[in-house]
């Protein structure tokens, strides 16, 4: 079982209108509404894969009763609610286990409008409800509870006020303690914090390894992050990929072609398969190709943060995957 | 007690921003949600002047439950929950009480993003949900039962889909044959087949006079849409105030100055203005007075859809009512 922590989920509520017009009246597609947050996007791929997948965090409110009637269709064969044609994509979703733990504030929304003339989506997110004490503490024995069971733990996006900017790092620590493997995928503080406890796995962005190492230049950057405590960095960058930089040894993985669609959830995609491709003991040739697969074929769907899976089927044996060599932590003089 | 029927009630959740930029994502304020839609836009403005209201039309799903609850709310002093600083009208709201007809269906939402740097607004407007026979026909069986007991019925908006296009003109038959005075407001094909059913007033603004009558020229439109079936008719004309054509006289009522604001609700509030004066037995000139001063205080609150009583009591006194005298109601030949 693998267990997706998401401290600041959210209901994600999309709507399509012909053409955004600023400061005029529009009126919208039906809603689709799905649950949202890094982590609950991440849960509902490696469900998909086919992957036994706890989801924690919290949920609360109207919204959060909203998220959970929602995360309780995906087993149902459904991948998002109120979709009109076209918005269901081919993810045959497994179900993903609901062990949200319930607030006294309400889940935040997102609300993306997508412009049917563009292709373009302007987003409005709500900030995170507070999450008191006494709910980190529930979360907390209920998360020891799930980790001895668990095969790994993915801990993701960002932390909803209330919460201390070192609770990734607690979490990790814990799941260290239980010996099961842990990805943390976050950025900022609780990501440098989160470094100190030394998970297994990050996956940072080059915008998210740059601000966490002043180093714009990603192989240098990851060994730096290494050096702070990172077992193994996946740095996603885009169009080129991934670097892996692990005690293994480091890899460069890419997409067969420059592809274009939503990238919405991409990320997420490949944390999925860098989770899922460690419990079932692949390599990291193996890993690395199916994250990229993955995230291509979740740019290519036609819904945000779906993904296609003929085309994840076919790119799968398409990504390239070269060993590189290890960079030195320090950059070498060149005058 | 005055009933206000909102057939297309909504759940409607403001945001803002600093800046709306097209094709970006935002951070956005915390959600002001309130029930909206006409009818119930009416019925706080009389609840506040003291009015007992009953509110009904139909509410539904996880939207219509938060709809109640804001509803619910608006006794306990609130007039908006979520409000940040500044977002809270002198409104002193009194109770609405909730009639409101439970649904399979879910409330719409409108979502209305203002920009910070222009003060504008730009809304997405959800679609109603289909109201089946069995749902309308409980809502027929509470709204006779209400008429027992009613002073005026105000029947607002669009109708949601499922609905005849004649719903509006069975309920003004309903309301005659109870002796209750009832008041239109309404647009298109609905308002064209309400005429018939002879309500005691409509509240057109030109836009819709026009659409109704074919005519531009508001007094001939007025006296046009009486000869199909209203006994009055009150045209708002934005900032040329209100045309009065009735079987009393004619009048024109205009705000002392011209305001600049947010003018949603303002026709709402004309609304409740017209009908608390209507029945607390004011006299022509008395009930226009009143509605414009309601509309010119909402357009000056700082939330939309409120209503500044400061302002509102201190233009009463400054509302200039001119008696004018009776248009054709086919025009002279000019030629």
């Amino acid at each position: 079982m693998i267990i997706t922590v998401t401290p600041n989920a959210a209901l994600d509520i999309t709507y399509r209108v012909p053409r955004l017009r600023p400061h005029t009246t529009h009126r919208v597609s039906e809603p689709v509404e799905r649950p949202g947050g890094k982590g609950l996007n991440v849960a509902r791929v490696l469900a998909a894969l086919g992957h036994r997948t706890v989801a924690t965090g919290f949920a609360g409110g109207s919204t959060g009763d909203v998220l959970r009637e929602r995360l309780a269709e995906l087993g149902a064969g459904g991948t998002a609610t109120g979709a009109g044609t076209g918005t269901r994509a081919d993810t045959r979703a497994g179900s993903v286990e609901d062990a949200l733990v319930p607030i006294a504030g309400t889940t935040r929304r997102t609300i993306g409008i997508v412009d049917d003339a563009t292709g373009d989506t302007t987003m409005f997110n709500e900030a995170g409800p507070t999450v008191t004490a006494g709910e980190w503490a529930a979360f907390l024995t209920g998360y020891r509870k799930l980790l001895a069971g668990a095969s790994a733990v993915a801990l993701c996006g960002s932390l909803p006020p209330g919460l201390p900017v070192g609770s990734f790092a607690e979490l990790i620590r814990e799941a260290r303690t239980a010996g099961v493997p842990v990805l943390l995928d976050t950025s900022g503080e609780p990501l440098r914090r989160g470094l100190a406890a030394r998970p297994d796995l990050i996956k940072p962005n080059l915008d998210e390894l740059t601000q966490l190492t002043g180093s714009t230049q990603p192989a240098q950057a990851a060994e730096e992050a290494r050096r702070r405590g990172a077992r193994a960095v996946a740095a996603s960058l885009g169009p080129e990929g991934i670097l892996a930089v692990t005690e293994d040894g480091c890899w460069q993985a890419l997409p067969p072609a420059r592809l274009s669609g939503n990238p919405t959830g991409a990320g997420d995609s490949a944390v999925a398969g860098l989770l899922s491709g460690l419990v079932e003991g692949l390599d990291w040739p193996g890993r690395l190709a199916r994250a990229i697969a993955l995230s291509a074929a979740t740019v290519l769907a036609p819904a945000a943060g779906e993904f296609d899976r003929a085309a994840y089927e076919e790119l799968l044996g398409q990504v390239r995957v070269t060993a590189v060599p290890r960079t030195a932590s320090r950059p070498a003089t060149t005058s």
